[in-house]
């Protein structure tokens, strides 16, 4: 909430933008993005604050992470350009949303945001997690829907070297589905292994990058879990990048094992900067350092 | 599995038993027992088991803990006495009732039983786990199947010092509902909470006792729940207890928290006797000390 006597920043004719946390299960949904005739989440979320808010149309939502089908987030983030009458309502509209949107969805927060912000262009991070399961006994069935089952064992260490050689600006024309010319470049600032305390076989990938192509994080995990099986080198997740284009031999793994846990934004003073860097057209291929 | 050469131990008329190790998601299930009409955890194991096994009628099945419609089971205990042809078939019966049952329900092992063993009253002790969310932003989606969420934030320590009074062997008559003359003391062995380390806002209960009433767990949580909020001193439950009948102020908090997560056995040279123990009628009152 802005502090009393704070000017609410209007973005344009009456608009003010409002700021949403949101998490979700993924199982049931088209992925985030509305489409016609599917439950998406974008549909629902937008659908039942039209309702809270009697807006008709239901607004608008920019997100931060369109995730694909049956991927899941703790720590989505989106923001609507709402009529600024609907501010004062703000303060139970969480309260609201929760008793409209179906248990699957959960809006953490809903607050003004401030001037410069946009849920997409402005964020610098995005951390995911894949969770994989390699337990020869199974996986709990209460973490089906978020954990993939792997039925060989997997060698963290080996996943970790592997990795390394992602991490940095590459071109990952090589782990995305490409997308009609856009740029592939991203800076890829982790991608670590690690197993949780207990003894439920469950490992985890953390991943952070500026901005993902589409389906990269299931293509990278996919090679990483071929080099944890053993049946690729550790060279081989790297040797496939710096080729530069779709291996036949890498597989994206399912959607379900995948969760958008963070979305990172710079302080308030530097959003509108942010937004304007990242609005600009990448270059198809990271610069090339200098000859010297 | 037995080592080679090991003798098979027969129960009777040429039977086997087998111990099951299984854990499911309660979510979908009218609990464990098999009731006509009705979906339960037993009746679709027991079917799985048929059709694995090429036994009509299906087996039958004794368990260690019978738990209530959408509880859940990490590490469930169960034994099936089979005709002594199948024991053979056992080093793929897990695999094969991988494919027969649901998602909902796996088998980590399945395994001649030692002798003298029997799942329900050879367990020398139960241990669950009750999971609360208190983060006032609300429960994150994909654990909305086996933590409760709670308003109202949560006195850890309240809960903990409020839990002392109820461990030990008592009459928890007051915290079960009652079933026709059956004894309800038990020995409560450990009730203490925790948060996790994570910042989600869950805190889990373990519970552990020799064996649980009907709606113990759920009875005494509901309590401990009134002290966290600060709704109920750190004395009421115990002062519950020490009444020894149903307190209308208790509240049996919902099922999907609960999670059945370890049934403990003795070793193998004392399952015998451990079984006699069990079976024989408790005291309906636990033994007054000596005066002396």
């Amino acid at each position: 909430m802005n502090a009393p006597n704070e000017p609410v920043p209007i973005v344009s004719d009456g608009l003010v933008r409002v700021r949403l946390d949101l998490g979700y299960d993924g199982t049931d949904f088209a992925g985030w993005a509305r489409q016609p005739g599917r439950r998406t989440v974008e549909g629902v979320l937008s659908a039942a604050l039209g309702t809270a808010l009697r807006l008709d149309p239901s607004p608008r939502l920019t997100v931060a992470g369109r995730t694909d089908a049956g991927v899941h987030a703790r720590g989505q983030v989106a923001h609507a350009d709402l009529p600024d009458a609907c501010a004062v309502d703000l303060a139970d509209l969480t309260y609201r949303l929760r008793g409209l949107l179906p248990d699957e969805v959960r809006v953490r927060s809903a607050r003004i945001a401030p001037p410069g912000f946009d849920a997409r262009f402005a964020a610098i991070f995005r951390r995911y997690a894949y969770r994989v399961c390699d337990d020869p006994a199974g996986l709990d069935p209460l973490r089906r829907r978020d954990v993939l089952w792997n039925r060989h064992l997997l060698d963290v260490d080996a996943m970790n070297t592997a990795a390394v050689a992602l991490v940095g600006e590459h071109d990952f024309a090589a782990y995305c589905r490409p997308r009609g010319g856009a740029s592939t470049v991203r800076h890829l600032q982790r991608l670590t292994w690690a197993r949780g305390a207990s003894d439920d076989g469950v490992l985890e990938a953390t991943v952070v990058a500026d901005a993902f192509c589409h389906n990269q994080v299931r293509a990278m995990v996919g090679a990483l879990l071929a080099v944890g099986e053993g049946r690729r080198p550790v060279t081989w997740p790297g040797e496939v990048l710096a080729v530069g284009s779709r291996d036949p031999g890498v597989r994206v793994v399912p959607a379900h094992g995948l969760t958008l846990v963070e979305v990172g934004y710079p302080p308030d003073d530097r959003l509108a900067e942010r937004v304007r860097q990242a609005r600009r057209p990448r270059p198809a291929r990271p610069p090339e350092p200098l000859a010297n």
